[in-house]
């Protein structure tokens, strides 16, 4: 099995897909390609050859099965290991769970705009009325989802899961961009950014030497 | 179980969602929301106060559990009655079709801005370029789903499944904006469009006597 993602500091989506390939359990081989360069035109053109739908990070590539997008990949890895190791296997948990995911994968552009992913700097912002509203909607989702669900361990649903790989960059955002949060969300951000994969991957990330101007957000913007 | 839906006319969102519970054959309860109008106003305010992390359709209550977005709705209800119900068997062809729900669930933002679902008008429209692309990045799954695997029937995937599901909405904007497609696009076209379910959710819309104003474009557009 084979993932391929972009820039570890700036790539939010190939961070989700890292996590789930890492939940999964199965070993994988990961190319990183830098998502500003020539290896980056190099294997869309390549991608696009071989498979015309594949021209994103992350991709899967899991023998002949080729997989883009990292909801996809990650339902496509549950599938082969078993839906428990990603999902809540409480019916009610995982609705909220499965609609909180959804709800990551389509929506928050104003926040996402405002503050792209960018793991290694600290940047104090300030913040529009709408990046504003998507904090508060993503901190009433984490404090159901913690209140509810949340007893057996410091994760939004207890364990580490689906969840928890989908709000993890933004975490790395809220941490990054300094912007205040509540104590039961603080504790659950210490916990995200304390997991041994999200700290192989900051590392990872910080030992990076790409920079892509578009994504560094001015000091004092 | 009870599905809460907007405008038949307008909601593609709510299609999606209504064909998942369609396809679960779990009978259900379907509570159709003017959403412009009053009884939204007061369906928002009832569900902040019950469950402050729903507050939009299409929603799903099953017993005490409830579920927006359409892909967790879907998800949720694969969970409750079999994958093989909504997703393809093959390894393959199920990464192809994940891929494509998750495309569809976050992208195409220029085509769905520049023609919002209306069912019942048909309203010729001059594409943008990034509409354009939009439709020939669709029409290229499209094609590639067809081509690979969709032998065993006249949907993406052979018989009606997710990604059926999830671009039905696609295809009545095809339609009713006049856009021009080539043969193969045609032929799935007119098997969603005569599809029984689509049939019944396409009669509601044109009996529906709801106007809204902000997804009318006019017809010189």
């Amino acid at each position: 099995m084979k993932l391929i993602i972009g820039n570890k500091n700036y790539s939010s989506w190939s961070l989700r897909g890292w996590l789930a390939a890492k939940q999964s359990g199965i070993s994988f081989e990961e190319l990183t390609v830098h998502i500003d360069g020539d290896d980056w035109q190099a294997m869309k053109r390549q991608q696009d050859e071989f498979q015309p739908s594949a021209g994103k990070v992350p991709v899967l590539w899991d023998g002949d099965v080729v997989v883009w997008d990292s909801m996809a990949i990650m339902e496509y890895l549950a599938d082969k290991v078993g839906r428990d190791r990603f999902w809540p296997k409480d019916d009610a948990a995982r609705g909220m769970a499965r609609a909180m995911v959804a709800e990551m994968h389509s929506s928050y552009l104003p926040l996402r705009r405002l503050c792209p992913m960018n793991i290694r700097r600290s940047i104090p912002i300030e913040l529009t009325d709408d990046a504003k509203a998507d904090i508060i909607r993503i901190l009433g989702l984490w404090a159901e989802a913690r209140a509810r669900f949340g007893k057996g361990g410091p994760f939004l649903f207890g364990t580490f899961g689906a969840a928890d790989i989908f709000y993890a960059p933004i975490v790395s955002r809220f941490i990054t961009y300094g912007i205040g949060v509540p104590g039961f969300a603080q504790a659950y951000m210490q916990a995200i950014w304390e997991h041994e994969w999200m700290q192989a991957w900051i590392a990872a990330a910080e030992a990076e030497e790409w920079t892509i101007s578009a994504f560094e957000v001015p000091v004092d913007a």
